[in-house]
């Protein structure tokens, strides 16, 4: 079949297209026909060598994918052939990749696509953001009905995931972002929005919820930490899913205000976490939800240029890989 | 009644020992007859008016206190004239302190006295850094048996609270201090004992367990927060109640190891926070644990010399007024 893989971790050229086996079933597997994969920046980390994590050799890139089930493993109870279903959470921790025509999954990080019809490579295009978003608002955050949250960065693949969410949990969603993307941002739910380039952005954040913010979190990587320390309510919680522009922080105030900062990045999620966030996405997505519209579609020959773009942070849009 | 009192903030040289009405009771609260109070560093900061919080006028001062209930009030159900009882939570928020000689305490913030034959200095002396440790323990690190935790300065009022509280718990107790420390932290419940002056503790601790801590904190705020980051294990904890040496951190290292840095300061615990915590020591004092044994002991009339020494830190030893 064909594949895209990796002899040896490094840059993009080395990112081979050929051909492998198609990869044994086995009895809590099932064999997929893969339609669509996602490119993530962690899937360039990985490729680099950056991220480092347990990986077969040869090592298939690719972390999401989504496809039509074409065989099943004898203890498989959950599905069968000719169910379209989606994974996020291959190609890592000892896991092989989804980057090929076909790709063996186990069920347990299966989950069923939805009925309706739904573009397939806009639910795949999604399901990292969204996993991530579901994680850190249920899980990290614990976020509550009529709490109050910062994004920061909004427009984003994972910014607009937290406000749908955000919104869906009943909370007060306060966002920043391009001015250009504020209709959007209220059509997905923010309660309010804010110009990231305004140079009195800060005063405004305090001005609007002087007593701060119960989360806060920036997916933009522009924002200091001891800013958002000082927009955060007594008792907040910073999460962090990107390295801040500058992690100094007055650590008094910090701690006499018993706030939180928590750290997070999905490669770490466990598997009850994602099995959760699984469910809930595939509710969202029934409800036409969290789905990404605006893909830069590549053929799997084209994987050089996708890890390329990856690198250089060339291309605004979610790129999908085809076979 | 004799009181030591503030008309207004500032320098221990304010502070009044003077007469003052006995507080009058009401329906929910008892009045007690007042045996000791300590003397908490957040006392001299409520005084020198660094820690800000809404204050009665004129203001008695104190947080902790030991007496014997000598009159209640009507609503008043778990109490009775005669009984010994402490509480943590007086003079802030709002609510009149307890350096005098008769002090209302509303029943839900008040805790009783074991029966045993206990030093009630002792125990008044301990309250604070135990409601502290408990609070951490069980509410912020939530702390599980077999969980590893580093207790930074444990030989201190906090630190030897900690130790005894998480050896109750059943974790695995790791703690720097002083070598001449050692054998008093074992005795205490520490399973390994660490010299904070070895020029090597870090990479000592770092072949200890090298994947890290499941708990670290500092009661010393002689440690930076990028070395405990470094010692803390994947999605592990680092709860801050005093400052950092140092408040830079590698925080990109951070969120990839899904970690949390949590800031705690007992003022701004909750009340069932405060209850869970009195009824857990209670049990604890029971048992003879957590008793502060070293005391320095003074009479309300030398409550500016307690205040200087707490602003000076120039006494080691927990200081307790008597009247």
């Amino acid at each position: 079949m064909k594949a895209v893989y990796l002899e040896k971790l490094g840059v993009p050229d080395n990112i081979i297209v050929g051909d492998l086996p198609i990869p044994q079933l086995t009895p809590n597997s099932v064999l997929i026909k893969v339609s669509a994969v996602a490119a993530n920046y962690v899937d360039a980390f990985i490729r680099a060598g950056i991220y480092k994590t347990p990986l077969p050799s040869p090592y298939i890139l690719g972390r999401d994918a989504i496809g039509q089930i074409v065989q099943t493993g004898e203890r498989v109870k959950k599905f069968q052939v000719g169910n379209w279903v989606w994974t996020n959470s291959m190609g890592y921790d000892g896991r092989q990749g989804v980057c090929a025509e076909y790709a063996v999954i186990p069920e347990e990080r299966l989950f069923l696509a939805p009925t309706l019809e739904i573009d397939p490579l806009a639910l795949v295009g999604a399901v990292h953001s969204s996993a991530t978003a579901a994680i850190v608002l249920s899980d990290i955050m614990q976020l509550k009905a009529n709490q109050s949250i910062l994004i920061e960065g909004a427009a984003g693949h994972v910014g607009t995931k937290l406000v749908q969410l955000a919104h869906l949990l009943g909370a007060h969603v306060v966002t920043t972002s391009r001015d250009g993307d504020f209709n959007q941002l209220r059509q997905l739910g923010a309660n309010a929005c804010f110009d990231y380039h305004d140079p009195q952005l800060f005063q405004q954040l305090k001005t609007y919820l002087p007593q701060g913010f119960h989360h806060i979190i920036d997916t933009s990587g522009q924002v200091t930490l001891q800013q958002n320390s000082e927009l955060l309510a007594l008792k907040g919680t910073l999460t962090l899913i990107t390295r801040p522009k500058d992690s100094a922080f007055d650590a008094a105030q910090f701690y006499m205000k018993s706030q939180q900062i928590k750290g997070f990045v999905i490669s770490q999620a466990t598997l009850p976490q994602l099995q959760r966030a699984g469910k809930w996405l595939t509710q969202a997505f029934n409800q036409g939800l969290l789905l990404e519209e605006n893909l830069a579609i590549y053929q799997f020959e084209q994987a050089q240029t996708v890890h390329q773009l990856l690198d250089t942070r060339a291309e605004a849009r979610k790129m999908v890989l085809v076979p």
